[in-house]
């Protein structure tokens, strides 16, 4: 491969694609794409859609099946990390079978929670193949979230913290007002302490699923928590995010 | 008007609008244009640039100037306030007049440190005029700042905080390790302490004119300080954003 496109394609609406994403997709020949298993069909399909509507030229798609991943690890970053490098090999091995140029989508923005890029520059720190890279951002489930409450993340001067349910039930640090989380896969808000604490929630954001609740987090909690198993029940999966503010 | 769209256009490069943002910008009838005075008719121009490479039908475009702001308040908040109701004024008036479809172009994001949804909402709370309004989100600075040092905003698990220089003066909170400062006009990483802080700054991210500069902070930050009063003398305008990690 003598060129590779790491590109941002939003949090799930085809149409929330740059056009500098679609002329990198449109000078690709080959797309890697990351599979997670069965039960997130729907985003592989999503992706596809993507393909489909924006590129014209042909162009192959290349899989590559994530290996295993102990998910529930007590040394969390010593087996993401040899994750991370079993995964390296296996992109290793993809792109060095591909004369073109690669691409690889990623959903959102590549510079937020995404192991794309560090995957990428261990592919050429092993030294084995090597290739230009560049990255097009897109626009983050954070962003969408937003539009579609129609809400400012920040009141007037105030920082805002983007953090993991992980890192939440730790507690937010002082002095964080504004806090959006991702990857919290057990509704670490409400855990949350105060009477006085705003959420905006989003699940499926920017695809046909969204559904957006927000309120009082006392008031809201209960029923965010039931309609999220409803929806993870239903679906088999779910992406969702969230903004809380005290 | 009986319609707004609050349309988020990127950092700067025309090619980072998204097909959504497009689509939305030629449903316009209208441009509201919010002037910020000569020395940034740059800025003004790119936007115009963006709207005659993207829109096809006819448009109007209605400059809006804004209302003088005290730029060195003592109440910081409250000048802020009274400056956004002054401007919900002077929309409204504008808003009134206007039989079709109104839009917004938003730098970036509207969701991280923009006023245009908080004036859009004191324009409806006052109750003289009413439309609806939708939000389409944009790519922000800091994916642009990210994606042009090809990074990631966090390492493997841990927070990425969004703040301004103003409060970074105060200190970064504790456990706070990866930070984006934006709207710093003086410079403030040079007052952050430590000997194993990096940085990756940006200017004018997505123009022609961007200028990026990483390394370890206590090595690169003479240099940053002496590139950005280059810039921003040369151009009389600047804008600039960083990453901070220790
Ligand atoms: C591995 S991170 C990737 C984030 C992505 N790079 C971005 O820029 O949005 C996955 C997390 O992003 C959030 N997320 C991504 N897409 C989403 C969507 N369509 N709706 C709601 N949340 C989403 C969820 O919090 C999910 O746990
Ligand atoms: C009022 S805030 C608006 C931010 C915008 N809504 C966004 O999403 O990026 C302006 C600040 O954004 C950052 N910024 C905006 N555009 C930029 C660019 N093209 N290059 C570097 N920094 C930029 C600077 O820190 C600037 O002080």
């Amino acid at each position: 491969m003598r060129e590779l496109f790491v590109i941002g394609i939003g949090a799930g609406d085809p149409d929330q694609v740059t056009v500098q994403a679609i002329k990198a997709m449109n000078k690709a020949d080959v797309f890697f794409v990351i599979g997670k298993g069965d039960e997130k069909q729907d985003l592989v399909d999503l992706r596809t859609g993507i393909l489909e509507e924006h590129v014209a030229g042909p162009y192959r798609v290349v899989d590559i099946v994530d290996p295993p991943r102990d998910r529930t690890p007590s040394d969390y970053e010593g087996v993401v990390d040899d994750w991370h490098e079993r995964r390296a090999a296996l992109f290793e091995a993809e792109f060095a079978s591909e004369p073109g140029v690669g691409a690889i989508l990623v959903w959102g923005d590549p510079s937020l929670y995404d192991s794309t890029l560090r995957i990428v520059e261990r592919v050429l720190a092993r030294g084995n193949v090597s290739f230009d890279y560049s990255v097009i951002p897109g626009v983050t489930s954070v962003q969408s979230l937003a539009a579609q409450h129609r809400i400012v993340l920040n009141r007037i001067g105030e920082p805002v913290h983007v953090t993991t349910g992980r890192r939440l039930a730790e507690g937010l640090p002082d002095g964080v007002d504004n806090a959006v989380v991702m990857l919290d896969a057990h509704c670490t808000f409400t855990q949350v302490p105060g009477d006085d604490v705003q959420i905006w929630w989003g699940a499926y954001l920017g695809t046909p699923d969204e559904v957006l609740i927000s309120g009082r987090l006392r008031d809201v909690e209960d029923e965010i928590q039931r309609v999220r198993a409803e929806l993870r029940e239903r679906k088999g999966w779910i992406m969702d995010t969230y903004l809380l503010r005290r």
